[in-house]
């Protein structure tokens, strides 16, 4: 099993696989061995290309089948903002255009709106969705809602996030997607996947989304610096590249060439190769744990345990009012500094993070988490909500 | 000595060291090291930040010391393209700005800046420096002189390679630097020092220039995937990030933050930390063979013995007509197709690689290549070029 693997799961208790995850020992194993590879077939010659080719195309195949969408839809970049903003800026925009943001989203994507807006002159407004912490159904009928009364006609770009990093809520990205066919400019769909993409089901979201951007550092338990964007057809072919490099062009040896017409044309120049042999082998050790389904069933299950858990803490507040949809399990102290909380957690061999918007704490739980480990942590936190 | 910790060195004789140098055992060990530390410690817990931030701080202050400029005009990037490009993104171009590219450059950089002209409706204009042929002197005295002839009242840039990818010279950048600084635009001067750090010193250059791009994994030897970009305090006041993400933010945690006021506002977001290990370690072994004056000066000397020895071939021309002043020799051979000799050349073990403008073919000497190397690919040209 996964848990057994990971090096990190074993000196203390893990509860930030939102922020990042675990690397399995044969993760790094992979890569080594790749780095061994091509050193020994290259790392500059005709004999190395092929093995380059096959581990990159090997892996793109492999997200292609998680994402639900033809290989060819999609773009490495280094990580999951690069893939937000990369498609983003290549888009026609046209000064006075209205970028409709969620305010739930990431600050780094939320601030590269902002200079998006700034250069371009486009008008940069939020959508609330962060105050709902109901159940599922209410929660995306809410959304859908107060999607459809925030559009107006200049509105040429939503932002969402599939799994919001802060209450934990799974956002309807394909209703979302619905809506905006209806619009009549049809604004492009940008959907930040940075807790999605290994901690649920993403098929139907990055089949829906116009850019759908992923790390492969958190949830899916990969190595840093090494993400996908999913793109659509659409997008592909009204988006322009902006960061340009020989892995944009379709003939890299002449800038007269053209841009690939697929995903590559979003891609830049050199990257880490030996990293995609990495998450290749992170995203197997997944698939061996059971289908999408099945793991976030049972990271559901992990993580409700632990919500039903904190509830009868006094003096602790759960962000949802109702059993969380993934692993994402947020709550506040009123009166504790979360950062002091995490800190005195820490010191226990605990770790969660603190957020500041809204400020709180946030635990997450994988396929690896143990009922042990989240015991512990309802002790813990018993204890110091009541110190 | 480094030729020894280096696998890839022992199994070919291996010239592609400007297209990506080989990795020392050491560095792919540190990696592992850093992840494995990382794995320890974190990945995500107050605990492992400390090391992450010692690694990269560590990283850039020695960067600073190769480059010669305060640590804090460098920016870390996944590759030589972006550093050249991100900033180059952010600068304030009104449009019928002109940008002036030396016909030498790399054509991911020139199709970057003919799509930023593009969509700022810059004009693009060529500027010859490909032709010169000649030692030294004659060639700085001529660069100068054409690049004093080319400029126009509206010329906002001037792109130039420090070391030519192709004819395997040196510009004068500083030189270039005190022409810029005498016209009323003060144009901005960016360099791409793909083929320069880790072959020839490179402080002058890096202190001249508003952008010296630079990447890890060719003349430094580190792995592929991470590269440094020395910004002048000029660019820095001037130049708004583009690609935006936490890491480019003073207050990662908030959209209102300001950006960084130091190279870092031209970073992203999540990078693979284990590289800045690997990077770091590949350095320390090139200093332990010596100051970068010394080891450039063994590079010109096996650079000079294999030029002496091509020289004699019949049927084979080298692009200089003095010997090369740093590691890339470049040569053609007519009649031959430039790709089908890499391949025969490659099939006795023999690694350089062709160029497609002007068609030729490159071998790069580093401090690792040994006389006996650069015998063999004499004899297996003399034998070509004489069937």
């Amino acid at each position: 099993m996964i848990r057994d693997l990971c090096p990190a799961l074993a000196n203390k208790t893990y509860f930030n696989y939102g922020g990042q995850g675990p690397l399995p020992n044969p993760s790094l194993e992979a890569m080594v061995a790749a780095w061994q590879r091509i050193q020994e077939l290259g790392p500059f010659t005709d004999a190395v290309w092929p093995f380059v080719e096959s581990t990159v195309s090997g892996l793109r195949r492999r997200l292609g089948g998680w994402l639900g969408v033809e290989p060819h839809r999609l773009a490495f970049t280094e990580n999951v903002t690069s893939g937000c903003v990369l498609p983003l800026w290549g888009l026609p925009w046209t000064p006075g255009d209205e970028l409709l943001i969620g305010d739930c989203e990431h600050p780094g994507v939320v601030a590269a709106c902002r200079e998006l807006g700034h250069r371009q002159g486009l008008v940069v407004r939020t959508w609330a969705v962060g105050d709902l912490r109901g159940d599922a159904a209410s929660t995306d009928a809410a959304v859908l809602n107060r999607l459809e009364a925030a559009l107006t006609p200049r509105t040429r770009l939503v932002v969402l996030s599939h799994l919001l990093w802060n209450t934990g809520q799974i956002m309807p990205i394909a209703g979302a997607a619905e809506t905006l066919k209806g619009h009549p400019a049809q604004p492009w769909l940008l959907v930040d996947a940075a807790q999605a993409l290994g901690c649920i089901p993403a098929q139907a979201a990055a089949q829906a989304a116009d850019i759908y951007a992923c790390t492969g550092h958190k949830w899916c338990c990969g190595p840093e610096g090494l993400g996908v964007v999913a793109l659509s057809e659409r997008l592909l072919a009204e988006s322009r590249p902006t960061l340009i490099g020989w892995r944009s062009l379709s003939h890299e040896a002449t800038a007269d060439s053209g841009f690939h017409t697929d995903g590559r044309r979003f891609e830049v120049a050199t990257s880490c190769i030996p990293l995609f042999a990495g998450l290749d082998q992170s995203l197997r050790l997944l698939e061996a744990e059971g289908t999408d389904q099945e793991r976030a069933a049972r990271i559901r299950q992990s993580a409700g345990v632990l919500w039903q858990g904190l509830g009868p803490i006094a003096g602790l507040e759960t962000l949802l009012q109702v059993p969380p949809p993934a692993g994402l399990v947020s709550f506040a102290l009123p009166g504790l500094d979360p950062p002091a909380v995490v800190k005195w957690l820490g010191e226990q061999g605990l770790w969660i993070r603190s957020l500041d918007d809204p400020p709180c704490l946030r635990a997450c739980t994988h396929i690896c988490t143990t009922e042990g480990e989240s015991q512990g942590l309802m002790e813990a936190l018993a204890t110091i909500s009541s110190n």
